[in-house]
C-alpha cells in the first residue's frame, strides 16, 4: 500500500504548479471579524485559474505524468470544476485531454472545456452510465485517469493551497475547509499536520450530503445516497484515499443547512465583495455556526471556487 | 477665487486617510486581457471602506475641519455611498454627522447610515424638498456641508485612489474612472496631470446621464435633466469645482448603453469574480467598446464600488 503524500510531495507539488497556477491572495474583512468576534482570513482559490482550487491538483497529476504517459493524453469524469481543471492543465502541458460529462451538464460548463481544447464525451447521467463510458474512453485512448480527489497526485496538489495560506499568515489556530470527495480537506489535513500541527482542521459539509460526517462517525467510508444540495461541488462521497487522511488529521466535520450555505453565501458578496460558488460558503456557514468556538482566535477559511451561473442564483 | 487642488493637498490628503482609509488591491485578469489585447489593471475601490472610493473624500473633508468646526459636526444629502462615507468618516473622528436622505430610499441604506450613528433626516424625493432640508439641518446645528463631489477636498481625497494606483503599476498610458458629479474624475484627472502627465484620462459615461459629454462639448455645464440609468451612483451632474477640472485636463468621455453596462458588470463578476456595482461597471464598458484604441496599452481602470442590492441584479 502506498503512504500518504509527504511533506516532500507536497513541497514538490507546490515547485510544480508554480509557474502555472495563481498564488491567490488571502483577504481580511472587518466586518467578518466584528460578527465574529475571530481574526479571519480568507483564501481566494475563487481567484485560482478556472476559478477553484482544482486547478492545483489537476495540474500537479498532469505535471507529474512521464513522456510516455503524456503521448496519450488524460481522461476524467466531470460536470464541474475538475473538468476544466484537468482541460486547462492538459493545454499548458501541450496534451490531449478527453472528460466524460453527463448529457444534461450545462452549455456553458462544456462550452468551457471545449474552450480549452478538450473533447467532450457525452454520457448519460447516471453512475453507471458514467463509469461505463469512462472505462471505454480510457480502453480507446489508453488515457491516464486523472481522478477528482482520489489521487495522491491530486490531494499533494490541493494541500498546497493551505501551505500558501500558512506560509503568509503564520500561527492560524484553525483551518476550515469544504469536504465533498476530501481532496482539498485531506490535503489540508496533511500538510497542516506537517507544518503547523498545533492548529485544528476542520470541514463545513452540507447536511443534505454529509457522507464525510457520518463516515468519521461510523470509523469507515459511509456514501451520500442522492445528495441534494445547492453546493454542488459536495455531492461525491469520500474516496479510500481521502477517508484514511480525514480520518486520521480531521478534528472536526460541522454540517450546515441549505439556508445556512446561502446566507453565509450573500453576506460574502455582500460585504466582502467577492464572488463565491456555494460550495465555498460552506465552511464559512460551518465557521459562523459555531463562532463561540472560534472567538478570539486565528483561523483560515479556504474559499474553494468562484464559478456560479449568474442567471440562477439562490437568492 | 479658490485654485484647484495642488499635488501637495493630494499628498497631504493621502497622509491624512491613511490611518483609516484601505490602501485597496490592484488586480488582473487574464480573461480581460485576453478578450481585449491591453494590460489592465483594477484598482478595487469596491473593497474601500464603506464599499466605495467615497470614503476618501468624506475622510479627507471631515479630517479636514478645525476643532471649532468640529463641535457642530457635518451635514450632507445623499441616499448612496456618499451617505455611508460620511457617517463612517465622522464616527471615526468622533463627530456627529447629519445626513438628509429621501423618505424613499431603500430601508438597507438608511440602517447602514444608522448603523454608524449618524443621524438621518428624511425629505421629499425632490431636488426642492432636498435643498430646503438640507439648509433647515444646517440652520438648526450649524454643521458644515460635505458635499459629495463639488468640494476640493473632497477631489483631493479621491485623487488618492489614483495616486495608490500609479505608485503601484507605474508606467500607465490610460486611466479610465467613472463620470457622475465629478469628484473621482477630477481628482483623479489633476493627479494623473501631476505624477504621470502623459497618461490619458478617460471616463465612462452613461448615455442615459451624459450630461459630462455633453458638458465637455459645449464647454461650459449642461445638466442631465431626468437622467435614469441603472448606474445609480452617476445620476448627478458636474458642478462647478469638478467641471472646470475635467474640462482642462481629462482627455475624452466614452458614452455606454444601459446593455453594456450590465454586461460589463456581469462580465467582472462572473470572469474576475468580484462584485461591482454598475457605476463601476461604466469605465469597463467604455475600455470594451472602445478596445482597439487600448489595444497592446496599459491600462488602469478604477473600479469606483462595490454596493449592490443582490435581491435586485439585473441579470
Amino acid at each position: 500500500m502506498q503512504s500518504f503524500p509527504s511533506l516532500s510531495d507536497i513541497q514538490q507539488a507546490a515547485d510544480r504548479i508554480l509557474p502555472y497556477a495563481h498564488k491567490t491572495p488571502v483577504i481580511t474583512s472587518q466586518t467578518i471579524n466584528d460578527i465574529s468576534g475571530a481574526e479571519v482570513y480568507f483564501k481566494c482559490e475563487n481567484f485560482q485559474k478556472v476559478g477553484a482550487f482544482k486547478f492545483r491538483g489537476a495540474a500537479n497529476a498532469i505535471l507529474s505524468l512521464s513522456d510516455e504517459d503524456k503521448i496519450n493524453g488524460v481522461v476524467t469524469h466531470s460536470s464541474g470544476n475538475h473538468a476544466q481543471a484537468v482541460a486547462l492543465a492538459a493545454k499548458l502541458c501541450g496534451i490531449k485531454a478527453y472528460i466524460v460529462m453527463p448529457k444534461t451538464a450545462p452549455s456553458v460548463k462544456k462550452a468551457a472545456v471545449m474552450g480549452y481544447g478538450a473533447e467532450i464525451i457525452e454520457c448519460s447521467p447516471t453512475l453507471e452510465s458514467r463509469e461505463s463510458t469512462l472505462a471505454e474512453v480510457i480502453n480507446r485512448t489508453g488515457g491516464t485517469l486523472i481522478h477528482p480527489y482520489n489521487d495522491y497526485r491530486v490531494i499533494a496538489g490541493q494541500a498546497t493551497a493551505s501551505k500558501e495560506l500558512i506560509e503568509e499568515v503564520g500561527d492560524l489556530d484553525f483551518i476550515l475547509a469544504p469536504v465533498g470527495g476530501g481532496g482539498l480537506l485531506s490535503g489540508t489535513a496533511l500538510l497542516t499536520h506537517y507544518i503547523l500541527p498545533k492548529a485544528k482542521v476542520i470541514a463545513g459539509e452540507p447536511i443534505m450530503a454529509d457522507d464525510a460526517f457520518r463516515s468519521l462517525q461510523a470509523g469507515e467510508i459511509i456514501p451520500s445516497i442522492n445528495p441534494k444540495t445547492i453546493a454542488d461541488g459536495l455531492l461525491t462521497s469520500l474516496g479510500d484515499k481521502t477517508f484514511p487522511i480525514i480520518n486520521q488529521y480531521v478534528d472536526e466535520i460541522i454540517t450546515v443547512s441549505e439556508e445556512e450555505i446561502v446566507a453565509s453565501m450573500k453576506l460574502i458578496w455582500e460585504r466582502v465583495k467577492i464572488v463565491i460558488e456555494p460550495s465555498a460558503a460552506v465552511p464559512v456557514g460551518a465557521f459562523l455556526k459555531e463562532k463561540e468556538k472560534f472567538k478570539n482566535k486565528k483561523v483560515g477559511i479556504i474559499l474553494s471556487g468562484g464559478n456560479v451561473d449568474l442567471q440562477h442564483l439562490p437568492f
